[in-house]
């Protein structure tokens, strides 16, 4: 081999930190995990860390026991995707509700801590909460025997409390709530009332697509040579040299 | 926090290896690694090696370059997905095919490795390449100004030799091809005569799942608690004993 030839391929990491709609984000409906392993075949690997139910204050103190300096250092995107649970309301469901300002200063602690362990403000993304639709998921309440506890003006806030912070700390955003409220049906996007459907979840791929290939942009098109560009005559140092 | 308290948790791996059915696992056709990675949240990442038109003999090269000790010793499991590419007609595709005793030999070769650094026989599953349909299969061949090279009774002679190298290395297997031959119309099961379609990784996807849930039986439900079993009096402690 030649010295040219590389030993070993780490592939780069797109970390994806939530709650259940990023716990989910392999599933036939979720599918914005899949869509992003898909548009990165070749060139990265997407790590869900999603925790369903999980608010901002939960996800604060599990994030070390997640994301250490290690994997920060492999990490070219990590999307932070919450406030579905925190934007509950504090009455109907005080298990799950952090307050707004509580909400904020907890994507801010959780951006410093990936800082910290080096992944830099501009490989952050954060993502707002999405739309919900009461209707469809009181059906999902009542059969589980519980009260509706969320509304979407509360959401809203949320979702703007979200891109203050993102525009504050200097991260990348998506605005998902107000995308979502530009399509002219919301309710198709969901699934349940809460969760993404497939429509949902394309469209949230479509907003992080360019962010990601700019993220991406410095990576080779693919890890080791396509197929139809191996030299035969020199396989080894071909096939390695990567 | 108590010694009880774990610092870090590193998620176990499904290690896919193989051509480019492996390659596309995360698109919406071929979505089997999709499936994996739906299957196991909370519990592991799936990650792709997967590399359209390679075969075994190239595959047999770079398997040192994305598979080691660090990786192996988190590896629960590892699939070997190839023949597809090895099993084309020899002067039709002398690029690609490999004879079938090299294909034996390199499937040896490549479990061998991964034995080698510390991935036990019983965690490696032989997925043999699946059932080919010419008339469709053609049609992209023709589109791409290429020959067709490959036949299913090729194709059925490779997998059977697949199955064979898994007896005897004692890996687990699944005969993909005879699989999809059980059923009434195994075109269906195939995109476009070569690649899965969604129902072709769906009938991959139920024959791997009974041999990945004995896998990773030993594994928690899933990492940290789920949501409804948060202890919010002792909230750290029981977030981070997991």
């Amino acid at each position: 081999m030649s010295n040219s030839v590389k030993k070993f391929c780490s592939w780069p990491k797109v970390f994806l930190f939530g709650d259940s709609i990023t716990q989910f984000s392999f599933s036939k409906a979720g599918c914005w995990g899949s869509l992003i392993s898909d548009y990165l075949q070749r060139k990265c690997d997407v790590i869900s860390r999603g925790f369903s139910g999980y608010n901002t204050r939960w996800c604060n103190i599990i994030l070390p026991s997640v994301l250490d300096a290690a994997i920060a250092k492999e990490t070219v995107a990590m999307t932070v995707f919450l406030g579905a649970n925190d934007s509950t309301e504090p009455d109907l469901n005080p298990r799950q509700h952090v307050p707004l300002e509580e909400y904020k200063q907890n994507l801010k602690d959780i951006i410093n801590f990936a800082m910290s362990q080096g992944i830099s403000r501009e490989k952050i993304i954060l993502i707002s909460p999405p739309a919900f639709h009461a209707d469809s998921w009181a059906v999902i309440c009542k059969q589980r025997g519980k009260v509706l506890s969320k509304n979407n003006e509360n959401t809203e806030i949320y979702a703007q409390a979200c891109c203050q912070v993102a525009d504050e700390m200097g991260t990348k955003k998506v605005d998902l709530y107000s995308e979502m409220m530009k399509t002219e049906d919301f309710t198709v996007l969901l699934d349940d009332g809460l969760h993404l459907s497939e429509k949902g979840s394309q469209l949230l791929f479509d907003k992080l697509q360019p962010i990601i290939e700019k993220l991406t942009a410095h990576l080779p098109a693919a890890w080791f040579p396509f197929h139809d560009q191996v030299d035969l005559e020199h396989l080894e140092k071909s096939l390695l040299s990567f």
